[in-house]
């Protein structure tokens, strides 16, 4: 037996998330039923980032165990003859049999994308929130920086999430302007349900002089969610990439 | 009476192209229903380009002639209301009675893109041309630069194309990478039917080793369309903008 590796890419514009649900079509589902198909035995694979509807990834990541003969490395072409054109696996390889993609020490990087016009772009509307009134980006940084370190973020995660502690640590965060374009990249070592997204749309108030960057400040320290602004919509937050540390 | 200018955005992905033609949907159907629904009353519109099945625009330009008194900058606002999320009017305003969108002096920008990787991504699939082989861009700009200036053009036109002459004036052409993307970025007086595909398809020949830069030049002078290359897929092409000189 062998255990793999798959860094996994997808439009999530018409799935219900990563994880497996009665009724609705999930990321997970779709890598079961085609690895089972194509090295017929039964797979189950196991995610590192249960991605929520909506949402993108170019490298969320996955395991699963196979007694398969085929390379690990060729697995990849083979899947991908399979899936459909909105999910496409980047990269397949063998990782030890005791790897584990989500207890593992990892540093995650999301994008969350905002689309600053007067009118909408048809181009990037699947992966972009579109927002009309002017964005101050340098507020938004200036923002963002009272996030950056090891906080409580209570005030920053779903009521419904059900986690041991809600500290983190934020080792980036960028606000950046290109064109019509703002990106808010984000490099941490753990986000909580809905983290980035509310992140997201904090800061998007804050760029609408809704608030001042220094409420940021005091909306840590409530470490309550009704503090916080509202979460920004699902299909502006791609998953980047998750760098395995150990 | 007045003429008024749209600057129109669109995803080509579900369309048969700009022109009306029986049996399939196209955008200046579209435009016209949604107009004449709008406007009450008749509308035709006339469109500067008549970009291909599945070519992207993110500035085409049409133009239409209305007695409605509502101002012409609000109608881009009332009219994307109404269009579906995959075309999207950017900018609305009157110009003179004797503007036509096709015989004014203009320069138009066109944007090929190519994703050059190993595999697909799912989030540009629409919009890029998937290339898996490594792409020379430095042959590839050494090649495109023969194409730059005013040439005859006969090469690079599909067969099918009606026109009084072939001569083309490109003032620029760069192929410029950006990490896994390509993008071929092209400025000219006009373009014939295919030209800009054709160059893509020819310059891609050219990254992979298939032929000199030099041949591009050799091709020009052939002023025969089975000289070049093959005719790049539509999805990688956008229409960027539409500058009008006089």
């Amino acid at each position: 037996m062998k255990r793999v590796l798959l860094i996994v890419a997808y439009d999530g514009t018409e799935y219900c998330g990563w994880q497996i649900q009665p009724n609705a079509i999930t990321i997970e589902e779709v890598l079961n039923r085609e690895l089972s198909s194509l090295l017929k035995e039964e797979i189950t694979v196991i995610g590192a980032s249960r991605t929520d509807s909506g949402v993108h990834a170019m490298g969320n990541v996955a395991v699963f165990d196979t007694e398969s003969r085929i390379p690990a490395e060729k697995i990849s072409y083979a899947l991908n003859q399979r899936l459909p054109q909105d999910i496409v696996v980047q990269e397949s390889r063998e990782v030890p049999l005791e790897f584990h993609p989500r207890y593992t020490d990892t540093r995650k990087t999301y994008e969350y994308r905002i689309y600053n016009a007067t009118h909408p772009m048809p181009l990037n509307r699947r992966y972009s929130h579109f927002v009309y009134y002017d964005l101050d980006v340098d507020l938004m940084q200036a923002a963002a920086n009272y996030l950056i370190g090891e906080h409580d973020f209570a005030s920053f995660c779903s009521a419904n999430s059900q986690v041991k502690t809600t500290v983190r640590t934020i080792y980036s965060l960028d606000v950046i302007r290109d064109g019509h374009e703002v990106i808010i990249r984000i490099n941490g070592n753990g986000f909580l349900y809905n983290m980035v997204r509310i992140i997201a749309g904090t800061l998007i108030q804050v760029g609408n002089h809704l608030y001042e960057p220094e409420r940021v400040g005091w909306m840590l320290e409530q470490k309550d969610r009704s503090a916080s602004g509202p979460t920004a919509p699902a299909k502006g937050l791609t998953l980047v990439k998750i760098d395995y540390l150990s």
